[in-house]
Parts: C-alpha cells; sequence; structure tokens
C-alpha cells in the first residue's frame, strides 16, 4: 500500500492514524515537551522520525499542523480517560474529586498536551477541527457541571453556581502547569486533592 | 536639565521616572495592550510617544526593558492597591473576599499587566530587577495567606494548607483572562465573588 492510499483511509479525525503519522505524532510530542515548541522545527521532527522532510510535508502541512493534530487526539484522550476514571455508583463528592485527579494525572503524564491544551491563542488552521476540539472541551466542562448539577439536585452540595464552580476547578488544574515543579512540589494528583478538600469543605467553619 | 541629568537622577527602579519616561511607559502599555506585544515595534513606541528612535533607546535597551519596566511598576501597584483595600477591623472572609475584588479589580483595569505578570515565562533581561519582581509577587502570595492564617489561628477558618488555598484563590483569579470576555460576563469583580462564595462556603452541604 502506498503511502498516499495509506493517507487517504486515515487521515480521518477521529480514524486511527497509520503507525507511522502516529509514529510522528508522538515523537512531535516528546520533542515539543523537551525543546519548545518554538525552538523545534520541522527538519528535527523528520530526522528524529527517521522520514525525509518531503515525506514529512506530505502527511502535515507544517508544525502548526501537526501540533494541532496532538493537541486534538489530546482532547479526545482527555475525555475518554477522566469518563473513564469517574465511578458510577458514588457521591457527587467522590465524582468530583475522581474527575479532578483523573483531569490532573491526565496533564501531568502529556505536559505538552497539557500546555497546549490550556493556551488561548493557540489556534488550528484546520477550522473544521478546530471546532471540533472546541466541542470536546466544551463536552469536558459539561461532564464537570454534570456533577455539580447532580450533587446540588440530591441535595448533597449546597446550591452553588454550576458554571463558576466549574470554573474555579478548572483554573486550579489549568493553572498548575503555570508553577509547579515536578521535581520538589507534591503531585498534580495531591494537589487537586488538597484543591477538593477545601473546595467541598469550604474555608470558613459553619456554624448552626 | 538635560535628559541625561534627568534620567540620572529618576532611573532608581523604585524612584518616580521622569514625565517623559513615564509617558513612553504609559504609551507602550495602550499599544501592548492593543496590538500585542510582538506586532509592537520600538519604532511604534516612539512614533505614538512623539519622541525620536534615538531618544527612545537612550531611555531603553530594548523592547524587553519597556514591558519589563511596565511590569515592574505594575507589580509594584497591584501590591499597593491590594494592601490598601483590605479593611483592617473586619473578618478574615471579608479580607479575603477584599483581596480577591481588588485583585480582580486592577488585573481587569490594567490587562496588559494582567497578561504580563501571569505569564511565566516571561523574563527580565535586568537580573537584578527580575529578582525584585519575584520578591514583590511573594509579597503579594504572603499578603493573601497571612489573611487565611489569621481566619485559622482566630478559628473562623477551617485548619486548611494556607499554601495551597492560596493557590487555588490565585489559580481563579489568574486563569480568568484566558476564557474571560469583557463584552458578555460578568465583570472579574462578580466573579471573583462568586468564587469568594464558593471556597468560603464549600460545596458539600455540612452535616453534623
Amino acid at each position: 500500500m502506498t503511502d498516499q492510499i495509506a493517507d487517504d483511509i486515515t487521515s480521518d479525525e477521529d480514524g486511527v492514524p497509520s503507525e507511522r503519522v502516529q509514529f510522528i505524532l508522538d515523537t512531535g510530542t516528546n520533542l515539543f515537551a523537551e525543546k519548545g515548541y518554538d525552538a523545534t522545527s520541522m527538519r528535527d521532527i523528520a530526522t528524529a522520525s527517521g522520514v525525509s522532510k518531503a515525506l514529512l510535508y506530505h502527511h502535515f502541512a507544517s508544525k502548526e499542523d501537526i501540533y494541532a493534530r496532538i493537541s486534538f487526539q489530546a482532547t479526545r484522550n482527555l475525555n475518554a480517560f477522566v469518563r473513564e476514571s469517574i465511578p458510577q455508583d458514588a457521591t457527587a463528592a467522590e465524582k468530583l474529586r475522581a474527575f479532578m485527579r483523573a483531569a490532573a494525572r491526565f496533564f501531568s503524564e502529556h505536559r505538552s498536551a497539557w500546555v497546549a491544551a490550556s493556551n488561548a491563542f493557540w489556534s488550528d488552521p484546520d477550522r473544521h477541527r478546530m471546532e471540533r476540539r472546541l466541542a470536546r472541551r466544551r463536552e469536558f466542562e459539561k461532564m464537570l457541571r454534570d456533577i455539580i448539577k447532580e450533587g446540588i439536585a440530591s441535595g448533597e452540595f449546597n446550591p452553588v453556581d454550576p458554571a463558576m464552580t466549574g470554573r474555579l476547578v478548572l483554573s486550579g488544574i489549568n493553572w498548575m502547569h503555570r508553577w509547579h515543579d515536578p521535581e520538589k512540589s507534591l503531585t498534580p494528583e495531591e494537589i487537586v486533592d488538597n484543591y477538593a478538600d477545601i473546595l467541598l469543605g469550604g474555608v470558613c467553619v459553619k456554624r448552626d
């Protein structure tokens, strides 16, 4: 099978990419994480992937295209990983904590994707893919709000604003990569566990 | 008085810059906010400030230097503004809310400085100034932790981790500029008011 045919079969956004394309994406992810996006060239990616620059450009229009594709895969994997991590038979508090731990774990294991996902200035040259990526982001946020709404409906949670509460939870998770030092701090999972304690229990002592 | 002499007198980091230098800094702030840092050139700043490029380079080594100086001023102004906004005779909860509201208000009124302050990759070519800027950042964070510690000591707050709670509060404030749309959302002050309610009161209904 020629590259062209393989590419036609597997280039669907949600389809499984060919082994070679996936290998290039994984190589690119590692290089972006190690050297940074700006310092990584298409030549670096070609060399590290063991393909010619011509073949690399056959598969990807640009470095931005590779980054967009990595980020697109990451959003799908994030949603799937977090969804699978939330226990079905559990309190809303347990579900909220599981959501936070899973998101933090995913982001710490995929640091490059984490930075990409939290970069508001990031934009995909492929507008359709960009829209689908934003739809996945909304789906991720909805998963969180639904847990909060469930807790409110059952009387387990106070009547907090689900959107605002979700924003605050995601702020804690998203902002972490700006200050977290993997060498000397708690793990991201331990940090969000702390955040969950604070958010669920509240800072003020309740007197009633 | 020649420019050179005026500059020597007022170039101390904490000193009051000359009117001309301050005008250039304010002009630069506006241009960075309007056009973005990358799209703004030294020529743009010179033209908008009504000075020659030669004179601009007499006062500032580079565009990065201007940005660093703006950001340096902003950290001082932020600390002073927030400190003055916290009521002395108040509960820790009221102080915490005042801290959050003042920080959010400052950031929304100085959006360019807000983005600069929250850019972890930002670095100042002047290492001494960079260190003093980081010291101010620590001072800002300490102001917040001290409020939390005060609330714990008086029994008003639960024995939360002051550092973690401070991180969560600042995450909510710092992350806002990545999603907040001044056109259609609540104001930053209203948003952090919501965050304060959630944090202080807690998500879970207390049963004891």
